[in-house]
C-alpha cells in the first residue's frame, strides 16, 4: 500500500514560516514512529498570484483533489489589498473550500491551562474551556449567486445572496451531532430565525436531524445572543453548529476568548473519498500576521496541532494526535513561550523554531 | 406651540415594566423642569397581535410617523414563538424601522465605572470603556429581497438577499463621522469586503465620504476580526460603522463587554421632519427577558437611558440628558442594584420602581 499523501500549501506571510515547522514535526513521526508520507508542496493565495497570476493554479486545485489531505498556512498580505476581487488571495482558500466541497468547519476553541491568565476574559469564565465550533463552510451568503456591484438607476449597488438548501444544511448537522456524540452530547444551534427566513430552514431541518440523535440534548440561540453568551458565559456551550457567515465571526469571537490566537487549529472535512478518508484541509485560525513575518516570531503550535487533527480525523490516528497534544500542553507548562505568548519571569521566550525544538523534545 | 410628542410603545415582558418606570421619569421632567410633553400609548409586538392579529396595527404605524418620538420598550416571548414569521412580534419593530426609515441606529457601550467588576472582561480592559456602535438599520439581508423559503428539485432552500446603494452606505456613514466629529475623531468601518461584494462597496463608499471629513482617522477592519478586536482590546474603537446584521452581532459583542446588558440604550434616528427633528424611536438594548418579567426584578436604567438620548438627539436638551445620566451614575456609585447586577456588602437591592425612586431623588 503507499504512503497517505499530504498537500503542503504555505501560503504568505508567517505561513511559510510555520509550515516549516510542521515538516520537522512530520519527519519526526516519520523517522521515530515509521509513519511515512508522501508530502508533495505548492502554492496558494498571494504567492500563487506572484507566479501566475491566479490565487490558486487549475493544477494545485487537481493536486488537492487528489491528496488525502492538505495542509494550508494563510493567505493574504497588505501586498494584495489592492488587486481586485477575483483574484484576492483568498479567493484561491475559497476556491479550495468550495471545489473540495468540505462543508464541516470545524473550529475547536480550547483554554490549555498554562495559558488561563492571557484570555481578556476573567480566569473562572475560561479555565477549563473546550468549545467545538462547526461551521457550514461551503454555501451561504460566501458562494451565493446573484452576487457583485451593479448599477442601477446611476447608482451602485452591492448584493451577496444567502442562500441554503436543506440538504446544505443537513449534511453539516449530521457532522456537528456526530461531533456532540463523542464530546458532552450538547449542541447550541445558532442563526437569526427572528429576521431571516434562511435561518428558520436552519432551525427546522436542524431540528428535523436532531431526531437521529435524541441523546443529544439540542438548544437554539439567535446569533446575536450567541455572541453575547460567548463572551458572558463560554463554559455553558460544547458544540456550536452555524452558518458560513455567522461561523466566520463567531468562531473568531470563540478563538479570542482563550487569549491565544497563535494556539488554535482547524479542521475542513468533506466526504469520503474512496479510500474512506474524507477529503480534508486543515489550516491555523490565524492569519499571515504581516507585521511580524520573517522575524522568527511566529508561533507555529496552531499549525503543528492542525496536523494533529490531520492524524486524528484523516489518518485514524487518534493516539499519536493526543500525543502530540499533550507534549505542546508539557512545553506550555514547562513555560516555553513565542513572543505572542505573554512572559513572565517562569517563562522561556523561544523562535518559531525554538519552540518546535521543545515540542520534539517532549515527545 | 404645541408640546412635542411622544408615542410609548412598552411592547411584552419587561417591556411593560421599564416603560412605566420611564413614564414616572417623563411626570418628572414635567413637575420639576416644567418641560411637557404629549404622551400616547399603543400596542407593539405579541401585545399588539393578541388585539389586532398583527405585531404592529397600521393606526399605531401612522402615529408612530406623525409624533417627535417614539419610546419602544421590549417584543417577543415564548408565547409567540410558534407564531407564522409574517406575524412574529419581531415585525412590528422591523416595520417601524423601516417605514420610519430610521437608518441610523446608535449603540453605545460604556463601562460604568461603579460596574468595571461585572464584564466578564479584565477589569483593565473596560474601565472607561466608551464606544459608539452606528449600525445601517433599514437595509442589508434584513430587507432584501428575493427572500423566503422555496421548493427547487423538491427541496427546501431558504434566501435572503443582502442588498445595499451606495445611497444607503452613505447616509448611515455620514451619521457615523458626524458622531465621530463629536467624539475622540476615530472611526472603524467593519465588513467583509475579502469575501462579499456588498462589503467592497460599503469599503468604498466609506472611504469615498471620509474626503469631507479629513479630521476623522479612518480604519477599516473585517467584521471577524471586529468581533475578535472588541474582546481583546475594545478601547481601541471609539465610533465603529456597520452594516445591519454585522451591527446586530457586534453591538450585542460590545454590549456583553460592558458586563450590564440592562444598562444600555440606544437610538434609531432618520431624515429630519418638518419641525426640524429627526425621526427618532428609542428602546433599550435588551429583550423582553420572560424569564423575570411581572416579578419587579428588571433594571429600567437602559429604558431610562435611552429616554436621556431622547432628550439629547430629538428635544434638543442635551444638559437635561447629562444630568439624568449623572443622576445614574450617581445611583449606582452609591451601591444601589438590580437583582441583575450582583451585589455585594456595599450595595443595596432594590426592585424596578427602587431604582426609579433613587434615580428620581438623585436628579
Ligand atoms: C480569509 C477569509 C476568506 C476567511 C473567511 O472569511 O472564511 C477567514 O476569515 C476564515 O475564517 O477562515
Ligand atoms: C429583535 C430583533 C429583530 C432585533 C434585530 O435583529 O435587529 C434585535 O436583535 C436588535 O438588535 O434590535
Amino acid at each position: 500500500m503507499s504512503n497517505p499523501s499530504l498537500l503542503i500549501l504555505p501560503g504568505d506571510g508567517i505561513g511559510q514560516e510555520v509550515m516549516a515547522e510542521v515538516r520537522r514535526v512530520i519527519d519526526w513521526f516519520g523517522a521515530k514512529r515509521d509513519m511515512q508520507f508522501d508530502v508533495s508542496e505548492d502554492l496558494v493565495g498571494g504567492a500563487a498570484y506572484d507566479k501566475h497570476g491566479v490565487p490558486l493554479h487549475d493544477d494545485t486545485m487537481a493536486k488537492a483533489q487528489e491528496v488525502d489531505a492538505v495542509l494550508l498556512g494563510a493567505v493574504g498580505g497588505p501586498a494584495y489589498d489592492d488587486l481586485d476581487f477575483s483574484v484576492k488571495p483568498e479567493r484561491g482558500l475559497l476556491r479550495l473550500r468550495k471545489e473540495m466541497d468540505l462543508f464541516a468547519n470545524l473550529r475547536p476553541a480550547q483554554c490549555f491551562d498554562a495559558l488561563s491568565d492571557f484570555s481578556s476574559l476573567k480566569k473562572e469564565l475560561v479555565a477549563g474551556l473546550d468549545i467545538m465550533i462547526v461551521r457550514e463552510l461551503t454555501s451561504g451568503v460566501y458562494f451565493g449567486e446573484p452576487r457583485g456591484i451593479h448599477m442601477e438607476d446611476n447608482m451602485r449597488v452591492g448584493i451577496n445572496t444567502q442562500r441554503y438548501t436543506e440538504a446544505e444544511i443537513e449534511r453539516g448537522a449530521r457532522a456537528a451531532f456526530e461531533m456532540a456524540m463523542k464530546r458532552d452530547k450538547k449542541l447550541c444551534s445558532m442563526e437569526k430565525a427572528n429576521v431571516m427566513e434562511s435561518g428558520i430552514l436552519w432551525r427546522d431541518v436542524v431540528t428535523e436531524v436532531h431526531a437521529d440523535y435524541p441523546e443529544v440534548e439540542l438548544s437554539h440561540m439567535y446569533a446575536d445572543n450567541g455572541a453575547m453568551q460567548l463572551v458572558r458565559a463560554p463554559k455553558q456551550f460544547d458544540v456550536i453548529y452555524t452558518d458560513n457567515l455567522f461561523g466566520d465571526i463567531l468562531s473568531d469571537c470563540a478563538a479570542m476568548l482563550t487569549g491565544s490566537l497563535g494556539m488554535l487549529p482547524s479542521a475542513s472535512l468533506g466526504a469520503p473519498m474512496e479510500n474512506g478518508r474524507p477529503k480534508a484541509m486543515y489550516e491555523p485560525v490565524h492569519g499571515s500576521a504581516p507585521d511580524i513575518m520573517g522575524q522568527g516570531k511566529a508561533n507555529p503550535i496552531a499549525c503543528i496541532l492542525s496536523f494533529a487533527m490531520a492524524l486524528r480525523y484523516s489518518f485514524d490516528e487518534g493516539a499519536d494526535a493526543t500525543r502530540l497534544e499533550a507534549a505542546i500542553e508539557k512545553v506550555l507548562a514547562d513555560g516555553v513561550r513565542t513572543g505572542d505568548l505573554l512572559s513572565d519571569e517562569n517563562s522561556t521566550a523561544v523562535s518559531t523554531s525554538g519552540m518546535t525544538d521543545a515540542i520534539l523534545e517532549a515527545l
